[in-house]
């Protein structure tokens, strides 16, 4: 039986990663750039191009079914990415028609979130499913919604922005110039806000191995010292959690009286601290879930690999089109 | 050209409305039984097709396409109605099955709020639109979602239940058990409520005629009487209506994270008050929309008669089928 294959781009405002994806979800070898060495479209895609032609002639691979591009501001309907703040190329790129300039492929482009939420209903723990959302937690938070087995673009291509959902009205300044989004909570930053604010309220008591104490200055503390510190038992660290967990299951549980997903998925750097997250989410999710939607919906980890998924979600973008 | 006919049932806990529709949305003629006058589903499905064979045979119509139902707890997928609080008639009810033993056509059933979205999409000011959102207020707030030209029924059916999205954490009791939902604050309910707290707190410090005033009871003033008073300069009952378009608006900025539709609709008793809560509500709308979809997305009146809405969006789920 032949293999099929097909390329995914991850373009992030640092680097740009390109897999040669098999059709059973295998990584055959990859490649990256620099994205932010460039300025122009034409030489970025230019020497993406280029290495799309070094992977298949070093994998004696003749032809792919297509290009999937995962990228910020990324929009399905154009094939552009629309001013995206984070990249060194600005203004409205249209993408498909540069790389089509090198290769007469199909190419299918979304956002980070909408092609990792693809990712998984292709080859991670959404298989089969046809209704269910993909948080992704990190610097910000994003999301990817499918209903009946496609990816929600909306009228506009930006559909699924639920980090952006405003929880608490005029609560915490987000960067997008409003208040109180679930970003502003529940991204590591909004993370590390929160344990900032309450060793300020609480301070600690005592204070054993592995805590963060209040030595630590406010602007060397990451999402990760503190979850590192609330698996050491850091009651500080903890509460955080509680509160971080509570919050995101306020969220989750608005987002299924949206679309009565099967599953909510999440994923990114803050999410594997585990327990001290997800034991208050389940909490909050279960106490404020709709009685209609009780047992028909749960909280999952993605189950692709971190350094796989961006590349995999790219790939699996071209099953839309 | 032959015309062609389906029939829209409306059940209500008091009443059951049954229209005749013609294709171009004009309702022929209509029938009505007394819901409430049923405790068993045989004899009420029985009385109802005794009606939609009248309602044939008195117009000359020989064959209808389908029977098209908006039923609270109405489940699209399984042609039931599930356990709905608010019938006389108790438990599971397989409408679908019942109907098919008097006549072998399509039946199609989802709750009021779906079918009003429908009916928007294929008779009234949704017309060619692929993605918005029906927001219905009345006693409760329902809304009925529509993604790539389908009503979103999610996993289980029962997606599409944003008035039990919860706006206000720990906010106001819901009639669902939990608190802070969309429908505390913007159903009918929750406009006296909010009309009652706040002329308990500024009081009025005139008086003038059609304004409510101190001496009404909480418990004799409607959301009506609120909303004359509201355009007769009450100010009280404006800022009740500043307050009810300021949450709602939050609460549609929300929805657009979702599924970025191309309009939000309204309707429903609490709608007819017009500028007092469409002025705040499209300020607050604007206010806290995500950047990304400034313009592209507009709030809208319903464009069908109140009176015809239900009938015209139950014959509207057919095309659904």
């Amino acid at each position: 039986m032949t293999q099929t294959y097909a390329i995914g781009i991850d373009i992030g405002g640092t680097n740009t990663d390109m897999g040669l994806v098999r059709d059973d979800g295998t990584i055959v070898a990859r490649k990256n750039l620099p994205t932010n060495a460039y300025t122009e479209l034409s030489p970025y895609i230019r020497d993406i191009m280029a290495a799309v032609e070094t992977l298949m002639k070093e994998n004696k691979v003749e032809s792919i079914e297509g290009i999937g591009i995962g990228a910020p501001n990324g929009n399905f309907y154009t094939g552009c990415v629309d001013n995206a703040p984070n990249l060194t190329i600005k203004g409205v790129l249209n993408f498909e028609k540069e790389i089509h300039r090198y290769m007469n492929v199909p190419v299918a482009l979304s956002n980070d979130a909408n092609a990792a939420a693809f990712g998984e209903m292709v080859y991670g723990g959404a298989k089969g499913m046809k209704h269910f959302i993909m948080f992704t937690l990190g610097t910000g938070v994003g999301s990817g919604i499918v209903v009946d087995g496609m990816l929600v673009h909306g009228s506009t291509g930006g559909a699924g922005e639920l980090g952006h959902a405003i929880l608490i009205p005029d609560g915490r300044q987000c960067s997008c110039g409003r208040k109180g989004c679930l970003e502003t909570y529940t991204s590591a930053r909004g993370i590390v806000q929160t344990f900032c604010e309450m060793r300020q309220e609480y301070g600690y008591k005592e204070m054993r191995e592995g805590w963060i104490g209040n030595d630590m200055k406010d602007k060397d503390i990451t999402s990760k010292m503190i979850g590192d510190a609330a698996n050491a038992g850091d009651p500080v660290a903890l509460a955080t959690y509680e509160r971080t967990g509570h919050l995101l299951g306020i969220a989750m549980a608005n987002a299924v009286t949206f679309s009565a997903p099967e599953a909510l998925f999440l994923m990114g750097g803050p999410t594997k601290v585990g327990e001290p997250l997800m034991r208050p989410l389940r909490d909050s999710f279960k106490k404020h879930l709709l009685n209609i939607f009780e047992g028909s919906c749960e909280i999952r980890m993605s189950e692709l690999k971190a350094n796989e998924v961006a590349i995999l979600g790219a790939a699996a973008l071209l099953k839309m089109k």
